[in-house]
């Protein structure tokens, strides 16, 4: 497949009379794609009822000329003013039961009918209109789910909808009580209508009630997505698609891709850096114009596994960005790199956001292709060089990594529900597991929890997951593969609770976790021959051989046959010596790669990349800083 | 009297076949005692009027047929949720106007009448049935009052309470108005209906406004319970006990206590080290799995006095909590240490918190004497062991100590109304000064503010008691021993006003306050001859001679005969050296113990216990970690 | 002028029998002036319509026959709690929507007809009985607006007068909307009635929707000042001044000050060092007894233009204050030292705040020149070697400046609403240009923004000035002098869009601001030859010549002519080097000051000020800690 670019652009934003010569020039560009119409709304119907698609219509028809396709989005993360009007309690309620005003964008709550048809309303007029149009190639729904923590919503309608999801769930009052253990301090309903949602109580609630408040929102996206995609698809050929976000883990991505065709994300490594990958002052500084070396790669892999093997780059940073702490420019060659490396992973696009800055409102500092003047911004001859690229390069495809890596959204909420220790997450856990692989040079396969089929991986690896099905268990059990699972994979039942008997009950692995323990952050516990337990740590009762010890003696790794159960979250020097070890017997090569560079796998190339802004030596030569290395694969 | 072990149980919790078997484990144990029922509202009335008290009755007899004494708690800490439809405005609200949800614990108002009756029909419901029942052995009124921050609530409830209060203390509003200083930004008030809580206000309330309204909050803790404990005592001859906390001192505890026959409190050494010992890093890592060395002993003294000698640890930590920010699992041996320690200072009982771990809910990571499957948690050994050694100890009995200090919950409001200096606080304050008692190798006996007779004391305490009544100063001034008072003590008359003549205005002791001042944390004073002052310092004017004087050459000690005026916080060195000075003039024998050793003295021992993780030695040789030295008294 | 000092005294605290000792003892002490009654509406009418003036009569008689001169104030900061029941909608709202209560003071929306028909009838009332009293020399109108963050509140009230105000502004709601770009995630409003406050959006509002409330939120300030202003006017000759404060820049300064007669400030050196001048740690441990050596006299100067020549000092620190987060005791001398800085800068008179430190209510804890016992605090004997000092000093005569930075709260909103990276303000560029100047021994003026004549000025300085109308560029690019600009300036159009051509687009200098980022606070872009770029940097294209280059080699200070342009927040070695070279080319003498000394330049003298705890070397030998030296200018 030939891989494309794309960029993002709002035609409304500006006359009507630049609109040719933007598409002139993103043709030039070497670009494909050209995205519009997912905040138009007021555009759309200024007034309810009043609807104007004839500038819509003007827009892709001169996009279109130009050669470009069009990805078109629905607008239905910025209803307009007048919709507030006809449907009041539409608007979400944050955490401390404040209703969320009108003024910025994704006011509203997934649980409000009201407005769910309004946008089946607006989605159907779009898809009739366009869904046959043959310059319309691609839909976007709605935009970027999660941002600005909403989707978990506290309102009256939120709380009739939990309710509802509740009985449908337990059907019966006496068993929703029994699941979440409600007989702890008299917290026992006598009817659905008696629940409430679990913010604002005295102390924490109870981790069921949180575990199910947190399940009912995630399928409340879907339902939310699935009404527009039911009626695009009635309408229209085109592939259609949504654009999440890196580490929103509010909702369950593979459950909403699961209604989609492709799955795409919006990237900005420099902003994410700042507000999101969790690193500590020197890695932020060492990486403040290049982004973290793995935080893309991960949600590339995540994607590609949400899109079921087709997934883009929505959004790519081209530049300084408005919204993190701190904003820096990228380091020259980054915006080609990051594109390239997404290529790598498998990525059929790259959309650029956005065409030109705009001069006005939230986002007047986010750089774009151009300038406010329209006079080119740096990252705009790095796309075209990009596109050159890859006018000449040979057929970048992905293939079948040996190393797998579960990750489930629903032992994400577990963790942020009952962390047991502060700063201690899923997503931390699993990013330095998958930090751990790449450090090694490896490529890697992130799987769904659903996945019971392993063929074709030598090491699986699964940590942290909460609650593991039987089934799972026994299919990795049974997997032709190296397996580690642990910490707290396992540890519990599918309500929350703690199994009896004790965590992990794997089949034929005769370890036991007798008791669990969080640590002092500058309590880190030795391990023997390297490396430390740092945050978690788990007593391992049973027979099964001890993999790594403490100084103290006591195994935190044990072993039956293939699959190895680790109790505790360890520093990434205990990491790479678990990867080194599981590697070595399943078989897998694995590289000694200089810090801040990286190697990603296609069927027939190693890419190498250079995260860091040093030249740095491979074994082809030097890499300049934001350097990128293709070597045919052996 | 022989010390006795016991446990909290949760029938309800369990399926009731194994409450025989877990009756005979707890007895086999050596535990006494068992406290049940203390959550279990929706248990026993599952819709209002619909009594179910057969299980209950079961479970008491089942205990007691193994030969253990029930402790029967009520169940008002946890209003079952139809209780919210019958009293909406029963729900406490936070300082910020948010009203506090069901769906965890202590959801009530202090002073919903409505509630109280509620309360008092529970409770007379339990003792009319279980009063006379030779199984129950004591009762625990409702569950330590102000978890959860739940002292002071600010809903319209509680502004009408507070409104009857103010008239039943001040008489008229003009009263008021002049105690409160009113006429300061025109604050005045011409009824009491205009009066407000002194929450949201535009910048700080008058200080006066919150110290009234704390009384006010206290005394209606004192209401509340005091409604338990009459129904109770008219139907049962068993002692009342209610199970505090560690540093919450938001009511008052001694006012409480006066209606109760025991004080109990629930000790967590390791949760609380995390969460409000208030100790740097460094400190917290060294005892990160044996807790601060002084903590539990400052309130076993402090709820020895509250219990006017008769006391209880109600919780004993066993193992790894939740609720922690992190939660490590002790030190072996400290549980059997921690159980010595209360015993040492007095403890008829310690009770440990829980029998078996809950697999679900809240608590479901808080260990227990038993797993969640049943098996032997590590701590049941332990229980185990000291169980046996009181079976063979001689007596352990309390003796007065030599040294006092005066604990005045009053002053601790005070001062978190108005610390002057980021960060201090009286009960920082006064557990300073009973960690330099504690490292000299003192015992001390904590004493209530309205103590009046210091027969048999050398050396008495007063630090930061705010408001001194002229009375106590005179019994002071008249006691037989050597007085140390100040920083703050007698700053305030008792309406919050500074007193004119300026403090403190202390018999024959010829020293004023004439200015002071906080200080940052990186400013301390150096004292000649060694330690600093930290944080706080006044100046004092006055004839009284001058016993510790700053670099700069002014006094922040001054004496007159045996009376010693503190004006400064000092750092541990500068409390060390007042220590020897005040112990030297009052004939006290101090000692020099090694870090993290403390020792305790009853009526015929010396108890030595090693809070460290290292091996320390004593002149009786080497003390392991969480070793425990008994030795005859000379 | 003769230079003359005062105090802030409350008869109504007081018994009246102390009145008039209290009268003799401050005339005895050499004070002039006495401000009294801004804070006695309840005592001026403790009912509606009740009115007790006869109190006032007598204290301004006593105190008038005393010889000394009163400043009246309205009492419209504190209106009485009966006020709240006539106009409960009165009560601000916080940005989280909570209404601020009753109990403190400032608790009124400026917004709020009713209450402001009020303030007219109080204020006509004590206009009518005060305007001609003999004694009455000066007024003060309310007190400290800002304060407590009041300019900005979000009730139903505000939000209508809001819609008002942007009515009157746009004209159209479609003008409103281009202004805004509101087409911008569909943001348009079909009505002025649909326009809500831009608080509690889902993410960031509109730049555009907050810089209009903050507009408006200022424009109310001044609306509700000249109701009282022009009452009193009508009835008095008496000057009219308000008491502004420290780096409170939510209101434009200069438009209240347009209806005054007099800027007066409230300065707190050691309160505003710990909680508002922004210096680190280090600084602030330096300076804690004597406040930064910079931030009063930056304030001064701000006011002195405020005031359009004529200001005091209306509330002078005498000792430890209440409010701040440690509250240390001034160095011996310092009192001493702020009334002559003051004076230096111009000041006409300094008050003392207060007289007597009150025992009561929330200002119990700050110092007066008395204390609550009437005996003199330390304050006193500093405050009457003032007035002595005064009494036989030259004449101290303001002078214009040789250098003027422009300061514009307009800008500084617009900072605060798009900082671009965390800790960016303007306030704090502008004073570490302002302390860039002084370092230098340079005496500086501060312009307001409409500033269009700058005769006289070798050097103008206009640093982050985001909106620069066409007519000051103008007017700058034509002065007779150096001029500085950047960063920022020139940024944004009148409605905060960023303008094509792009930034600066001045007259005559040919540079473009091509692309802008923040940096994190570790990674400082080192320039060549010394100093760095911290926080913001932008790139420079154009002809006009390099000033400054990084080692990168790009320029961040270019210069065409007399003009420069800094694309850069610039460290203080930066700083200093611009500054150097900025004089040198103006031909203005510079000096080489000790870390904390600072000089002052009047008419006649120069004053050295040693801010220091030390003893420091001057040209004209040792100057002791709070010394100050006065020397006959050349």
């Amino acid at each position: 497949m030939k891989r494309t670019l794309g960029c993002c652009y709002y035609p409304e934003h500006w006359d009507e009379a630049v609109w040719a010569d933007d598409a002139r020039r993103m043709a030039e560009t070497g670009l494909t794609w050209v995205r519009i119409g997912e905040f138009a709304w007021s555009r759309l119907e200024p007034a309810p009822g009043d609807l104007r698609f004839d500038w819509l219509d003007r827009a892709i028809d001169t996009l279109g000329r130009a050669g470009l396709k069009v990805v078109l989005g629905t607008p239905t993360a910025t209803p307009p003013r007048w919709m507030i009007d006809r449907h009041p309690d539409m608007l979400a309620v944050d955490r401390d039961g404040r209703p969320r005003r009108f003024g910025s964008r994704r006011h509203y709550s997934f649980s409000h009918n009201g407005y769910l048809d309004e946008c089946r309303r607006i989605v159907t007029l779009l898809a009739d209109r366009y869904g046959r149009n043959p310059h319309v190639a691609a839909w976007q729904t709605d935009n970027e789910y999660g941002c600005h923590d909403t989707i978990l919503s506290y309102s009256e309608i939120d709380r009739a909808a939990f309710q509802d999801w509740c009985a449908q769930r337990y059907q019966s009052i006496d068993a929703l009580n029994r699941a979440w253990g409600n007989v702890f301090w008299s917290m026992e309903y006598s009817g659905f209508d008696q629940i409430d949602l679990p913010n604002l109580t005295v102390t924490e609630a109870n981790p069921g009630h949180w575990l199910a408040f947190r399940r009912f929102a995630s399928d409340q996206v879907g339902r939310f997505n699935r009404v527009q995609v039911d009626v695009i698809r009635a309408r229209s050929d085109a592939p259609i698609a949504h654009n999440y976000m890196g580490r929103i883990t509010d909702f369950d991505h593979f459950k909403v891709g699961d209604d989609l065709d492709i799955a795409s994300w919006d990237s900005y490594p420099l902003g994410f850096l700042e507000d999101r990958v969790g690193a500590d002052a020197a890695h932020q500084r060492a990486f403040a114009r290049q982004g973290d070396p793995d935080f893309q790669a991960f949600h590339h892999d995540l994607y590609r596994a949400v899109g079921k093997g087709r997934w883009w780059v929505m959004e790519q940073q081209p530049g300084p960005v408005n919204w993190a702490p701190v904003n820096p420019a990228p380091l020259p060659g980054m915006v080609r790199l990051w594109s390239w490396e997404a290529f790598a992973h498998g990525a059929e696009a790259v959309c650029y956001f956005r065409w030109r800055q705009a001069p006005f409102a939230q986002e007047q500092m986010h750089s774009g292709l151009l300038r406010p003047d329209s006079e080119a911004a740096p990252a705009l001859a790095e796309a075209a060089q990009v596109a050159q690229e890859i006018a000449t390069a040979p057929r970048v495809a992905p293939v079948q990594a040996p190393v797998a890596l579960i990750f489930d959204y629903d032992a994400d909420w577990a963790w942020t529900i009952q962390p047991h220790g502060a700063g201690l997450s899923y997503f931390g856990l699993v990013f330095d597991w998958y930090r751990a692989l790449r450090r090694a040079g490896l490529s890697v396969d992130i799987l769904r929890p659903e996945t019971r089929d392993f063929t074709g991986y030598r090491l699986v690896l699964v940590p942290g997951m909460m609650h593991m099905p039987d089934d799972l268990k026994t299919a990795l059990a049974n997997a032709d593969a190296e397996i580690l699972i642990g910490p707290r994979s396992a540890a519990r039942d599918v309500e929350m609770a703690i199994p009896v008997p004790l965590p992990p009950a794997f089949p034929g692995l005769a370890v036991t976790v007798s008791r669990v323990e969080s640590l002092r952050a500058d309590c880190p516990l030795p391990i023997q021959g390297g490396g430390a337990v740092i945050g978690y740590r788990e007593d391992l009762e049973g027979s099964a051989g001890a993999v790594l010890t403490l100084q103290d003696g006591s195994a935190i790794a044990r072993r039956s046959g293939r699959v190895t159960y680790l109790g505790a979250w360890c520093d990434d020097p205990g990491h790479d010596r678990l990867v080194a070890d599981l590697c070595a017997r399943a078989g897998i090569e694995t590289l000694a790669l200089p810090e801040g560079v990286r190697v990603r796998d296609t069927a027939n190339e190693r890419f190498w990349f250079n995260h860091t802004a040093q030249t740095v030596d491979t074994p082809f030569g030097p890499l300049p800083p934001a350097g990128i290395l293709r070597r045919p694969r052996a």
